[in-house]
Order: C-alpha cells, then sequence, then structure tokens
C-alpha cells in the first residue's frame, strides 16, 4: 500500500522552543498545535492556564529582569514616559497579570456547544457543533500584559496563537513565551499552541498577515495606523476594532428633574474623564437647543477634572454667557476621536438630528440620555454602532463589563464578532449531518 | 443654531435609475438605503419581494429580450456552449427566478431577534439584538438568476447590496436591475437597495473591493481565481468560499454488509455525478485496505456514468484485476478540486491515516461511511471542515437541504459564517444597553 504522505509537521511537545526560521513554519507548527487544542476537553485547558499562571509566580525575577532591559532600553531610546509606563512590569502587576489567567480558566468554555438535530425531508439529521477558530494571529503594541491574556483566551477557547507584539518589549515578551512554552510541555501539550515572533522587523508582521492558508484570523490590537495597515496588507481575515467616535445625544426630557441633569453630568463626566485614552470614551455631545440651559452645570465638572471643550456656536455662546472657557469647534472636532481631554459639543435641533449625525459618524458606541421611552426604542432601533446605551455610560461597552468574563479586542466591523469579543468570539461552528445511505435526489 | 451638516445623501424613491457616475456614489446611496431596510418590518419586506416577483412576470418580455441580446453577443464572441448555457434564460426559468424570490419572502427573518437581557454588577441590563449587516457587496459570474436571487435574500435580511455580475450578463442584469427598482419604488422604497454595476471594467470591481468606508462585506460567488482576487485586493472583509477538496472516507465495517456496499456506492455515485460541476462533489475516494475488496463493486457505477478514477497503486491493482479502467493516480490528484467526472482514490491502513490525510487536504465537506459509532464520533470531533457527514452524501452541505430555505453563498472560510449562508448570515448583532444612570467606577 501506498506510503502516508506526511500530513503536515508534527507537534512536539519536547521542542526545545528555540525561535524557528520562519513565520511560515510557526504557521504550520502552530496548525498542527491546533489539531491537538481543538479535542482537548475543558479540565486540560483550565490545567494549562493554571500551570501559566504558576510559571509566572515562580519565574518572576527572570520575566521582571527582561523587562527592566526593555524598560532600560526604551528609555535609553528616548521613548516617551507615557510608553515606557504601558511597558513596565513589576512584581504587583505580574501577579495580576497570573490573576487574569486564572479567572480566565474559569469562564465557560464555549467549545463543543451543539444545537438540537433537526431532521431534514431527506432524512438526515443536521445540527451545528460550535469549534475554535483555530489559528489566530494577533498584532499589539507594547504592553507585555497583552501576551499573557491573549494566549490564556486562546488557549482556553482550543486556539493556537501567533503574538507579535511591539519591538519595545521583545525581551520581556521571550521571558514570557518560555514561562508559558514550559507550562505548556509540562502539561503535556504542544509548546507551539503560543508562539511568539521575536524578531521584530515589519516584514515578520507582513508574512504573517499574508499567511491565509494557515491563519485563520488576525486581530489587531493597536492604534487606527495599526488596524489600517493590517487591512491594507492582510489576505487572512482581519478583525478589525477599538476605533471609533462615541456620541451622547441629551435630550431636554433627561434635564426637567433637577436630580436628571445630575446623573446627565455625571454620565458625561465618568464618559470623559475615567479614561480619556479609551476607545469607549466620549468624543462629541450632541445636546437638544432646549436642554442648552444645562451646559454649564455639565460642563463645570469637566472644566474641573481639565477637559477641553470645542462647542458650536450655540453651545459657545452659553458657556460663555455662564463665564465657562470653551474653544469654538471647527468641523474637524466632529466625528474625531480625540483619546484625550477634549471633547466636542454640537447642538441639535431635534432626535432626528442627532441620529442623521450619528448615521455619519458613529460605529461604535452611542448613548442616548432620555426620559421618552419611544424616543430610546427610536434611537437604539436607529442607531447602527456595536453598541447602543440608554441611560448610562459608553463606558460600558467593554468585555467585563457586559459580562463576558474578559475580552481579546473590540470589534466595530460587523462581520463575525461585534463589540468585545470574548471565548465565544474566539469560536465558530460546523455543520455536522448524521444519515442513514441518504444521497440527494 | 448651527445648520445641520448633510449626513449623507438621502435616498430617493422617484429616483430615475440612471446610473450613478462612480461606485463610491453607489456605496454612499446603499448605505442611505440600508439605513431604511434595517428598521423596516418584515411585511414590507414581504411586499417587496412579491411586488419584485410580479415585475418579473410582468416584465418577461423585456427580460428575455435583454438576455437574448447577451446570448447573441456571447455565441458571436466565441464563448463556450456550456457558459451560453448558464447565461440564456426563457420564460420558464424566468418563472421559476420569480417563484425563488417568493420563497424567500415566506423565510422567517431573523432582524429584530433579542437576547434576553442580563442584570450585571453595575446594574445595567445587557442584551444583544440581531441586525442586519447593513451594505453587501456580492461578485459572480455569468448567471442571471443570481442578480435576483442575491437581491431578494439581502432585502428580505434588510440589508442593501450592490451587485457585479459578469461581462456576459450585462444587458439581462441591467433588464432586472430595472424591474427591481420599479418594484422598490412602487413600494415606496428606495431603489439603491439593490444596485447593479453596468459597467464590467475590472476597475469597478477594484473600487467596491476597497470601499470599506461604506460597504460591510464582500461575497465573491464564483471560481478560485475570483476569490483569490477578492481576498487579494478588499479592504472590505471578504466572504471566501465553494472553494475546497471534499473526500469520503469508507471504513471496513461498511462493507461486512452487502446492503452497506451498496448504500456507499449509491453514496459516492451521488456525490460524484449528481452535480459534478458543484463544490460540494467528491474528490478523493479514501478507502480503507480492508475495504478495497468492495472497490470494483463502486467503481463499476462510476465507470458507467463516464468517471475517471486516478487510482493509487493498491487501488489501481485491485481495479485492474477486476477488469475495470482507471488511471495511475500521481501527487497532483490530491487536494485537487476537479469539478468534473474525475475522482482520486487513495488506500489508506487506518482511520487515522485518513484524518492526517483530511487534515492537509479538507476544509469543505468530508464524509465518513462507518458502522462504528466510536469511529464516526471521531472524525465528526477531530475534522475541521464546514461540514462534516456520517453515513451520506456530501451533496447535502447545501443552504436548501440544511433546512436554511435559501443560500447567498457556501462560505469555507471560519469567520462570522461557515458553510451555507442563509438570511441568519446576512445578519449581525448589537449590544443594546440600559442603564438608569450608571456609571463605571
Amino acid at each position: 500500500m501506498s506510503a502516508a504522505q506526511p500530513s503536515s509537521l508534527p507537534h512536539d511537545p519536547q521542542s526545545t522552543g528555540a525561535q524557528p526560521t520562519s513565520v511560515r513554519l510557526m504557521g504550520v507548527q502552530a496548525r498542527a498545535a491546533a489539531r491537538v487544542l481543538r479535542s482537548l476537553p475543558t479540565d486540560r485547558k483550565v490545567a494549562a492556564l493554571h500551570a501559566i499562571a504558576a510559571g509566572l509566580r515562580a519565574n518572576a525575577s527572570a520575566i521582571l529582569a527582561a523587562n527592566a532591559q526593555d524598560v532600560q532600553a526604551a528609555e535609553a531610546s528616548g521613548l516617551p514616559e507615557a510608553m515606557v509606563a504601558r511597558l513596565r512590569l513589576d512584581a504587583r502587576a505580574l501577579d495580576g497579570i497570573a490573576a487574569d489567567v486564572e479567572a480566565v480558566s474559569r469562564l465557560p468554555d464555549p467549545v463543543g456547544e451543539t444545537t438540537p438535530p433537526s431532521t431534514q425531508p431527506s432524512g438526515i439529521r443536521v445540527s451545528t457543533r460550535r469549534v475554535p477558530l483555530g489559528v489566530l494571529g494577533v498584532i499589539y503594541e507594547s504592553r507585555p500584559n497583552v501576551t499573557v491574556d491573549v494566549a490564556a483566551l486562546a488557549i482556553m477557547s482550543g486556539n493556537a496563537v501567533i503574538l507579535r507584539g511591539g519591538r519595545e518589549t521583545v525581551r520581556s515578551n521571550a521571558a514570557l513565551e518560555d514561562v508559558i512554552h514550559a507550562a505548556l510541555r509540562e502539561q503535556n501539550l504542544p509548546a507551539h499552541a503560543a508562539q511568539v515572533i521575536r524578531d521584530p522587523a515589519r516584514e515578520r508582521m507582513l508574512e504573517l498577515l499574508k499567511l491565509d492558508d494557515l491563519v485563520d484570523a488576525i486581530i489587531p490590537r493597536g492604534g487606527a495606523g495599526l488596524h489600517r495597515y493590517c487591512v491594507e496588507n492582510a489576505t487572512v481575515p482581519v478583525i478589525v476594532g477599538g476605533i471609533g467616535v462615541v456620541h451622547i445625544y441629551l435630550d431636554p426630557s433627561f434635564t426637567h428633574d433637577p436630580a436628571d441633569v445630575t446623573r446627565a453630568a455625571a454620565i458625561i463626566h465618568n464618559a470623559k474623564v475615567q479614561k480619556p485614552s479609551a476607545c469607549n470614551a466620549l468624543d462629541t455631545l450632541l445636546i437638544h437647543e432646549q436642554a442648552l440651559g444645562t451646559l454649564p452645570d455639565i460642563a463645570r465638572d469637566l472644566h474641573a477634572s481639565g477637559v477641553t471643550l470645542r462647542a458650536d456656536p450655540p453651545a459657545h455662546a452659553v458657556l460663555s454667557a455662564a463665564g465657562i472657557a470653551a474653544e469654538p469647534a471647527t468641523a474637524a472636532d466632529f466625528g474625531t476621536e480625540f483619546l484625550a481631554l477634549t471633547a466636542s459639543v454640537r447642538t441639535v435641533a431635534s432626535l432626528d438630528e442627532a441620529l442623521d449625525f450619528i448615521a455619519t459618524h458613529g460605529n461604535h458606541t452611542d448613548v442616548i440620555l432620555t426620559r421618552d421611552d419611544a424616543q430610546a426604542r427610536r434611537f437604539v432601533q436607529d442607531v447602527d454602532s456595536a453598541a447602543v446605551i440608554v441611560n448610562a455610560s459608553p463606558r460600558f461597552n467593554d468585555g467585563g463589563q457586559l459580562g463576558l468574563g474578559a475580552e481579546v479586542a473590540i470589534s466595530t466591523q460587523k462581520l463575525h464578532a461585534r463589540g468585545p469579543m470574548g471565548l465565544r468570539e474566539l469560536t465558530t461552528t460546523k455543520w455536522v449531518v448524521e444519515g442513514n445511505g441518504e444521497v440527494r435526489g
């Protein structure tokens, strides 16, 4: 009989962990690892995550030493302090990362969920079964915690992952990969389930983006430039996200009761100030002209927290009359994601005008503050964004806050996943058909 | 107060239907139409489809005249008769297309389905709502029925669609678009809900592929070259499909009872012969060496139907001994989609060898014929293809056969949709959050 054709490189739980010579080879190894991972029972995935968490704690000094080298090199290269801060780990942060891995291990495993079979007229029984995506490519910037978070989410959802972190975290990520590989080997699992591209050259990232015969999805985590680069260069499907303009529409019905004005001010303050660098932070306040009288109350708190308001003429006039500094808005201040303590204010004459504005500029998170249920229903129906929120802060558009437990990224595209992506969004389904000799007529 | 910024071009139900000057303008118009469609109640979508079906019947002579011109031009240009046949419409075919539109109107509308709200620790109530994708771009080859089928599926799922058919069907598609537009206007709906790119230049298709700020998904329907072109050039997310190698593994347990051998022969014959040009037709038979004795019985029927078998040495020897002609297989005959009356045969020593082979070459539809339940379970678990089938023909991997009612395409990628895509696969979800003044702590 014919010799078996070599199907793919076998996974090798005892491999040395030496860096493969090419990203394509990493892809082949990831595919082989994914075949093992996709059939793992939940308890083995949980055990792998526990081993990783234990490894992080046991190897803290080696990881922190590697991280200190990254920090030193980043400082020497003149990287801005804000960037260096994102890169820096300490014992407490590392313990938090290990605890996050343990938290992922407690999430429900979506793999294997099966729909009830339906019998078709032909006699076949049809169901779908939830299965891992296969091999993920995740590209991110300088936070080393992402390396571990994403590896944990990938393994728990039965996927292999190829990680490409920032140039500034190469040593930290290498140390973290060593710990992950040792933990996987200890559990007799393929170390290639989570691989880090250690060569920071952009060409390696480009190879990953074009590996469509081996990688099932690319998930970029970073700024608009990174997402754009992936969309324009990848042949692997990309899940874009994280970028988008956040609006709050304030309806007059939410300003009749002084307690509501206080609530509105608190929501708008929380939306802008709690974490201005987040993608779900407020960018543009759309205020009904009949609610303009409350704008000074809202603006005072923002102003006190250092927020710069860029207001259209009616809003600017109201703020000036109340003695609150604001800049005049230009066209560029609308449809812009600020990622800073800046927000624009635009006056609208109606809910319709607000909806038209959001139809043009929104896609991420949009909020209505209203006491009119019919208006709330119209807003929720008409606004076509990843998250539509009534009477609460846009900052709730977050995997943890929406009940996913953890998130790998926030998608703003519509295919596959929209909004925060948890374990379930790292899976797909396959059709399962059972018959008894049926043929198609 | 400030003047409202023009949010987007308004849809104009009374527009003349003149061809827009650019694909980008079509995209802007499609987006505006999509905003109307996404909130339509089911009955208005049903009425639109009925109006389209009625329009097709009422305008049959104009459509068939345009189609006759396309056919004449195709014949004059020397297009192969098989291609001309795919292009040709007659009164009966057109009536069938209208009936298909009516069938789509009877499918359940997935839009608006909402998950039960969950209250989170913060107090917010969270649910997801099923909504249309928005604007679809569908690129296909010469069958004019696709123009109507896809428009009907798009409208029924609340999406706008931009259609780009083959160069050979320009006149047919223009006539069909005229009918669809008239029907939509009659229903006071935006005609731009379904637009045909009438200019067959490849540059227009390329514009569509790069319209990622306006188009939510590209769905190619055609050969491998078209899919590859889309993947390599699109910045809009692409759902690839239709391409893939189909395997049937025949286990000895399915050959002990002569009735099973008859069933196996019937399934394999159906898989290869019923529609050899289909993507779910058999490519490679993997036969266990202990089942080789039944290969002549299986091959005789195939042979009688004009199938060429390309067999590996053990299979070839068995066929030769039985006096059945077969060609020797080369490496290129495995992992190859034939789309013709050709199939390859490979002998394997075990289920494991079959699984390894499928792990390398499969991703579309794979079948096991077995009487051993444990083997069936292993096959279903390990094979990572869009459809995994036990003891039935691979030809069942089809939207109609699996119970979707209709399909817009068959996806072989893993993101978003896998296997046949019906109305539900043309939708996405959005997060809906209701609060009472909650802010994030």
